[in-house]
């Protein structure tokens, strides 16, 4: 987050519409490959120039445009004037940090999401994904090669579902879908470390355990900041205010919408269920120190006054007529078992063992 | 909800609209029972496979087909195909775990509630239901044998109440009531939880009511998770929406709204009535501590200068007058006296005992 | 609460507009008053039977038919009959434990009404009322004779105020009027407890005391959960959406709603006061724990070392020296002295005491 | 608040519109002035009879006619006769105790405000302030002479400003300006006692801190409540909603609303600001009751061993062949050494010192 | 802040449209400078009176006047009457201290905006910005020179971006993005002192922590409050409100909308932040009070019994047989050893240490 900040933070007093490359370099060599595709044909080619694109713009197939590494800020511009985007949204691309968004154009559509997966050390990773959803082509923009998209490039290729019957609307949604279902796959992984944190706290409860709980809680707020305005994006498709969706793919959307609620629902237990554990240990670690307390208090209420009248026999009168008397010492210790007992006996009845 | 999350994970990547089984198998055989009235003739049978549905669509009569059990994923597929049901309907009905909401189709409505039963053991079970609400005829889908309809089913069959008279629209709503109601039943039982919850914290609160406590407010927020949704949908069938719904019929939805609203009111009610016990819980526990510490201090206040003095008097100094003083003993037993004196004089001044 | 949701949940699988007496019978015989007068005339009779009302139906007086006690379900069906109330009117007229509402129907308007009076033993009382405003007739069903239109009745039997001159519908706000002037006297007296409550911690805290506050905490969100519902329910009628009110008698519909929003203003009050209080409390509380450590730190402190130095010279080894020096004893106290001197100039510096 | 709450509760079962003065009487003789006047003449008279206002009525001149003491029922009727106020808003006007806000009447605006002036004690005085604006007169409420309105009389007594340029909706502004002004005043003085606060609590908190952090919250609570429907009733104006404000006004009570939210924002701020003493002060609490718990540990944990080192050399024991070892009593020193250095570099190491 | 009430309590009872400096006066000399350009020409101009503007309001040329410091109040009203101004308008840019907001005049928009600049000490530095926006003229007032603005200017003179390609709207979005940008680099700045807490809280936390983070709150708070109404105010603008946007300019004006939509989401982020740091914080300070109670447990309850044994057979009876014993006292040193190792196992099982 912090790095998403000073990047754009660098970026104050530069010229609106500049693009220029905010994030770190997540891949060595910016790679484009178009999949052209309709019911019957399938065609995939990597290009090495914006202007190999030309000729899929207007071409009545569907065209997905991929492009994989945004640090190559001369291509990006290319592709914006091959397909006239406006420079914002090229300074947007370009600019990872972005929030989740959606954007009506008049030729094409701007859709900026966040898509979130499991992670190959122990946090999940973020990456902005952009998509330029226009009449006949759908330009989608990564930072690196990341396996998102993988299920729906797989269906293209096997020609399962309706990815291959449909237009570009249903290419947009089948990728969308493909990011939230990632969002899933995190929250079963977080849903997971909080089963285990709550087998932890009943068993033996660390101070790493709030740390723990702490980096659960931002991981499930980085969900919620970016599945939450999906769902707003979507209703500006629903109520129908772009052209570039078919009456056919909204069910699909609609569907996709009830998934996006569906995180938000997950995303909201989880929140409850951390402040459950939070509190659950806030009283545990008390309890600890209550029973801490109770033992000192214990002992040092029965032996304090013991060791009292102990001194008191161990002073050195000149005359204490009771040190010379046969049964004094006996009678000592039937002293110190009966003030023990008459402590014991009301320490137990206040319940303090 | 875990489970769920885990059920949803494991769809990511799938093809939109496989109807896919998710839940765990909790019936043997998938049932389907047909009960087809009006208000003279009353018919009931099992049907074996989806075909014999067909008939029943497009007849006059209220033909009420309940399918126990959703495993059978073709069997749920041939009915998509009798009945014309969208497949993401489909694949929402498989797929347990799924948001209440209602889905305006062209020809039918699609409801998903969840029911809530008070469970064998101990936390109530829920269950997905769905319902399909066509023109004649009313589909409902549940995971497993379970006695939500049975009351309906017997107002059918005794030819009790308005169930008879009515179209399929009452026939919706009376099975969304009798989904309801049973909530007011689960409620009851947390109610009594509760009550005995404020019982034991009055009398020895011990660390398990924390956890008990807890639960029930897990459970309490999955009656709140399944009551809200429906308010909304009962408001969209109720601005008139869908034609399927008899102005007739409009007054119950009514009342079955204002069921949902004083559900979300008890649910109100409970989560205040948790926060209150937590804190007194809370507040008991500190001042358990608060007490044990008065104990230690004033014991060991009283007796700690005592021994000091006793420890004095045992010193060993060859020149000690007061040592060899006759009156010296019991003139210490009459200081030991006035200075405990004072003390309790003291500390019964600040109120501590 | 708990006994409302007891009933409802009994209610479970009843066919709806089932009328079923859930209340607990509040009052031996049900006793049906009818007082029926114009600005001149003015009539009070007592009905045995439900035809009776007949003719008070289409009279052009104003009829005010009062029903106290709603266990004899056969009348309440029979009233049903002669003003031709739609059954779940009837059903929610006989179910105590409603929500406050009101519901336009064709030809008159169903009201409910959570009536808060100050009990005679501590808790305040609740009692359901319901209205059924007609064009020339008002009917009022109360669960037991209660106090709170005795005002209206008097006002109507000394011909004072607007009531005799204006109709029906003006009929329908004073009694509403006097349902709203209830909660600000038991408003009073919550705050006066508040007060008392505010004394009470300034003086001696007892555990008593958060109790008390959490009593008054549920007083208080009763009469919320009260008067919440009718602010609303006033909005409908004065957007204009019942042609039984009149335009004379909306300004004074007006004020009942702001009526309503003091009640809900003090509410707020009430609960931020409540929350000071606990918060104090809670301070106070740990106040008393820290002086308690206080004063056993520094006894202990104080006392602890000069044991110890007691100690060392009550040794039995043969060669110490200095128990055989002269001014040994004496030094030994003067070093005490000095200890304990030091110690408390440190103790002061810390500000303990 | 209290004693509001309590003249409410008095008038429990009155009937609507009964004129009834509930203030305590804070001025002996009501009086009335009227000030009347155009861009150039100027006209100040005190008044004996309500009968004389009804000159000023129908003026083409500014007439304000400022009444001042409340309790002379008979005279307010009589004014509500002259000027043909509805009777409900009579009673508000004698009632005081009434939330602010606006009703538009047929052929007046009645506004209710609520002043909060810097009291000569401590606490900040609370006064309704009522207002009545007619076509060519304004009639002002107070319960008691006070200088909320001084500053807008002295502009129209020297002709300064646009106040004699403009009508009665310009005048009606100011004199709404003049109250909101003194939100201001209060604002001021809480805030420099929050910054005094401040110091305290790095200096020496007390336990009256506490206390006076909440004093001050209700005073900010008194504001926040008097303030908030002040924005609320501009809204109704500057939607257009009367004809009594002239175009030329608006833009004055765009303003004005301005310094409405102004104050709403300086509410947030200073809640936000208590919020944080509150916190700062608990933990400098927590953080003194843990240095107390260290200067005990330490001392104890120090002294407590050695005493049993030195009581072991007090024992009497016959055959303890150490006591009559010579060096053994250096020994003894040279172990005490020891033990304590031992002891002092553990807990450094733990930073307790 | 409250510099900022003090201020507006000062102006109490003054007159409405007064403009009056309440701000501390920053810079010596007033300073206006006049940079008039259109794509071809530029020309730059100090200005050392009002009335040298008059030239600029009507020419072609875009002409941006900048006002630095604000205490010259008689050149503030020629400038009003200039450009006719309205007074209240020249009150609000005299009088810092305002919300940001936008109102839409006749002839000109308003718009007020609040700078947020790291300062030179520690704490970021507020400014108020008014602008002016007219057909063809943009006024901007500022407390003092400051660098703000100096990023567009250099842009102009260089002849780099739109802003010389387009017209006044241009500018004035140009001018705020540059404000915007500044929360940016304030947020950064508190971002790393964020993390700087974050890493001493790990290592060792000192009671200043607390006050740090509450000083970060603050600054968070301040920039909440100064870019919210940002987002209020484009949507003025952006619901096409102001015929002086030209469409060209809406999608940067959205576009800086979603950079104060970002800020909101870097505000509630750092305030969860600060939240769960504080709680790590508290939760610390427990668990060192925890620790520290142990050790005094673990030293005082192995201590005291043994001191207690020694204490003992310390005591002067002349009847004592064990001590006469050979083998009693290391008898006494294998109790001694024994109890101890009870206790140790004891308390290691439940874990203290």
């Amino acid at each position: 987050m912090l790095s998403d900040i000073r990047k754009r933070a660098r970026k104050a007093g530069m010229s609106p519409g500049t693009v220029f490359f905010t994030g770190e370099q997540r891949t060595d060599r910016t790679r484009v490959t178009v999949t052209d595709f309709d019911q019957t044909t399938l065609q995939e080619v990597d290009i090495a120039h914006a202007d190999e694109c030309a000729r899929f713009k207007d071409s009545e197939t569907v065209s997905w445009i991929d492009v994989e590494g945004l640090h190559d800020v001369t291509l990006l511009e290319q592709m914006g004037g091959v397909f006239s985007i406006h420079p914002l949204v090229l300074e947007d691309i370009a600019h990872s940090g972005q929030r989740a968004k959606l954007e009506v154009h008049e030729n094409y559509l701007f859709i900026v999401v966040r898509a979130i997966t499991p992670g190959l050390r122990e946090e999940p990773e973020e990456e902005q994904i952009s998509l330029v959803v226009g009449r006949n082509y759908l330009l989608t923009f990564q930072e690196r090669p990341s396996p998102v998209f993988d299920s729906v490039r797989q269906r293209i290729q096997a020609s399962r579902g309706l990815v291959r019957r449909m237009g570009v609307d249903y290419l947009a949604y089948a990728l969308l879908d493909s990011v939230v279902d990632q969002y899933f796959v995190v929250l079963e992984d977080i849903g997971e470390e909080l089963e285990e944190l709550e087998d932890i706290l009943i068993k033996a409860p660390t101070p790493e355990f709030l740390e723990a709980l702490h980096d659960l809680r931002k991981e499930v707020m980085t969900i919620r900041r970016a599945a939450w305005p999906v769902r707003e994006m979507l209703n500006v498709v629903l109520r129908g205010e772009s052209p570039l969706f078919d009456a056919a793919t909204l069910p699909y959307l609609r569907d996709l919408q009830d998934h996006t609620l569906h995180v938000m629902d997950i995303v909201e237990e989880f929140r409850d269920q951390q402040t459950n554990l939070m509190e659950l240990y806030h009283s545990a670690a008390s309890q600890r120190t209550n029973e801490v307390m109770k033992v000192l208090t214990i002992i040092a209420s029965v032996f304090i006054p013991l060791t009292f009248l102990a001194g008191v026999f161990g002073m050195n009168f000149e005359f204490m007529p009771e040190l010379h008397v046969r049964w004094a010492y006996p009678a000592f210790w039937v002293v110190i078992v009966l003030v023990t007992a008459v402590q014991v006996y009301f320490m137990r009845r206040k319940g303090w063992f």
